[in-house]
């Protein structure tokens, strides 16, 4: 590549990710208030602890518009979860409040429990997290899941010296390509392995080309201290903790995508490449294959507990029409306006009404005798049973031709989750062929 | 079972199948003056051989009309294999002729060429084969493929001793499973392999009852004298030759089917185990499974040598059909009035216009490369080069989408065999749905 070409591509695409210099300086206002408030609230209530902003506002490394806040109540390891819990919440909600009444504009305060819970501060320039965390010295010692964060942000900020930009690019770069976000729903490039990869390979465009001649199980361990053998995809060591895989929420297909991408770029530089698409479900009618999907109202969960279930519901959906003789082309899911769309492309859309199933080896000879009294004379079996490799086999009718009546009738069979199964079983609508895609250009794929 | 329930049946089937006194005189006396001529031909050219009686008629174990008689003409292990040719289709040609001079009757003679050379007599009351051989001592050192013979009637006949009705009903049985003869075209129990059975097991029933509870890879060594493993389904040493395996010949599913016979047969015997139903080719149109037949002039050839190459070419049609996706039910193989069917039996007849093509994974870089540059602006692919478990795939269109359509256009590509390519290439129908029943039911399931 040209360097005059990237550097121009660069500059342009910079222009539009890079925060200017009043949304800097407002940020860093809001970033010191917010700390100074958390820390007032903390000696109100008489508290030993520490207020740190972490995440991508404390690195200088977000992009243009998208700057939320995360604040970090730092206990020492000493207090007890319960307390930690009760008097993080405390200072967070008395210091949410407080922001918000010196605050000009809208605000809101939300109590939110992931597996950690925490104090959310919603205002017109975005959101502010009040997260309670203890203060532990070695990163590989954390006590709850959230104590790494303050010493990736300590590592980030002690080596990123100059190259936020860089960053930026990258992030830019996977979220054009759909895979920027560690989140289950996503499975791709967190904001912390952006800058891992920046700060190992000097660029973004050394990082690019680095990228296009990965191979799986590529490893990169800037400290040079891993301990444990992983075996996802790509393996970055976590600088601040050996043993830690920071790319193992990223999937092999995420992986191979941003392989694709770089590879791209790289032979043809554009600054298409950091443009976001948006995609929709739609399949095009005239490939000819039968669609099924099944619509259902979205439970209550924050994605991160929802899309696993939903993943493996869709799995387990494919392998019931697998097993029945229906093979899937390919699946997708899409959300809309508080709905959940799984779409099933199918090969063939309906079967012949009888099916081989195939009994034991007929010098089995208990096993044998059992299937041939079963099915000798069985209303279902529509053949005689009759020999294939040795094995006995019987022609039974199906059940179902169709793969809609399919899995309308035998859902409930389908591993689909604790939260999923109420809503499916009892809520889903199935739909097929052009009721299919009539509704699925609505429908954003996830 | 009660004995005297099995008697009746006994009585009953042998009644049918066993040669009368008349036939029995007959056949002796055309068996001595076979013998007596060819001595007599053999002596009048001056050579010093043996002739002998081997087969079933020798044995006395043949089944009512069915006595082909075998006449073998043993020459000394010194004589070479031209001389022995030679010779040996000139004594033959000389008291076949002679024969055919003295009967009152219809009588041809043929030279036929296997891969044993032999002259063949065909009269009114049956076939006389005339075939020269070695007379070798341990049939373990065999020079020609049948040098064996004399000793495997040599061996019979000194065991069977008051047993031929049972083997009569063992080959009856045999029979009518479809089963009985190990060409190449049947795959079953030969007639020396039922003698063996009925002298190891001692009686028709004993050998039932055995084969009730065979397991894959029963090994009967009468002689125990094994010297060599096999693994075909059933091994049965042969008493002359401790290296070999009389049941080589008998396929899995022909094995499996005399278990399930010999089953039911103990479970509800009845004489209609005897009777040879005769089964067509022909498919119930209710399955609703997609018909598809390839109908040809048959070559001529005899049937140890067509057979293995239509199974073969079945397989690879078949082969054909799963590579792009049609699944394939069933198979069979029909003969009538010198044409031959193979007809596949699909589970869907017509696929959609797209299939998806597989290429390699991403991070091969240089294969990747490849695909991509292939498939990116390819008139085939109708999708853009899209990623799944970490390879490159593309939707290319199919060039046929209905199963006839792929079979008439790709025939060429698959392996027919030296003596189908031309028949099957150059003047096979390609019939489908109800074209093929029509035709179908005039054929006979081989």
């Amino acid at each position: 590549m040209e360097d005059e070409q990237f550097i121009r591509i660069k500059e342009e695409v910079l222009r539009r990710i890079r925060p200017p210099e009043d949304e800097v300086e407002r940020v860093s206002a809001l970033a010191d208030s917010l700390i100074t408030i958390c820390e007032e609230c903390a000696h109100e209530l008489g508290l030993c602890v520490t207020c740190t902003l972490v995440g991508s506002v404390a690195r200088g490394t977000w992009l243009k518009g998208d700057h939320d806040f995360d604040v970090f109540i730092l206990f020492p390891p000493s207090t007890s979860w319960e307390e930690l819990e009760r008097l993080g919440l405390e200072i967070g909600r008395r210091a949410a409040r407080k922001f918000a009444s010196l605050y000009k504009g809208d605000a809101k305060v939300i109590e939110r429990y992931a597996d950690h819970p925490y104090i959310q501060l919603v205002f017109e320039d975005g959101e502010v997290d009040f997260v309670p965390a203890y203060r532990i010295d070695d990163a590989s010692c954390i006590l709850s899941a959230v104590d790494r964060t303050p010493h990736h942000t300590r590592y980030v900020l002690s080596h990123i010296a100059g190259r936020e930009d860089e960053v930026r690019l990258l992030k830019q770069f996977f979220k054009a390509a759909g895979i920027y976000g560690s989140e289950l729903k996503r499975r791709g490039y967190s904001g912390y392995l952006c800058e891992l990869l920046v700060i190992h390979y000097g660029s973004f465009l050394e990082c690019i080309r680095a990228m296009a001649s990965w191979r799986r199980g590529t490893v990169i361990d800037i400290e040079g201290h891993s301990t444990k053998k992983h075996d996802e995809p790509l393996v970055v060591v976590d600088p601040v903790d050996p043993k830690r895989n920071v790319a193992s929420a990223l999937s092999l297909d995420n992986f191979a995508r941003s392989i694709h991408r770089a590879r791209a770029f790289l032979s043809s530089p554009s600054p298409s490449f950091f443009e976001i698409e948006e995609e929709s479900l739609s399949i095009d009618p005239r490939r000819g294959t039968g669609l099924l999907a099944l619509e259902f109202p979205r439970p209550e969960l924050v994605d991160d507990v929802l899309y696993p279930q939903i993943y493996h519901a869709m799995e387990s959906v494919a392998s019931l029409l697998e097993r029945e003789g229906f093979r899937v082309y390919s699946k997708r899911v899409g959300e809309r306006d508080g709905y959940i769309c799984m779409l099933f492309e199918l090969e063939v859309w309906e079967l012949p009404p009888i099916k081989k199933h195939m009994g034991p080896p007929v010098d089995l000879r208990e096993h044998a005798e059992r299937f041939l009294a079963r099915y000798r004379d069985n209303p279902r079996a529509c053949s005689e049973v009759y020999i294939e490799n040795g094995r006995y086999c019987v022609d039974l009718r199906r059940e179902h031709q169709r793969a809609d009546a399919l899995v309308a009738a035998r859902l409930k069979e389908c591993s689909l989750g604790k939260h999923l199964n109420e809503v499916l079983t009892g809520r889903a609508v199935v739909l097929f062929g052009e009721d299919v895609m009539r509704r699925g250009r609505v429908f954003r794929y996830a």
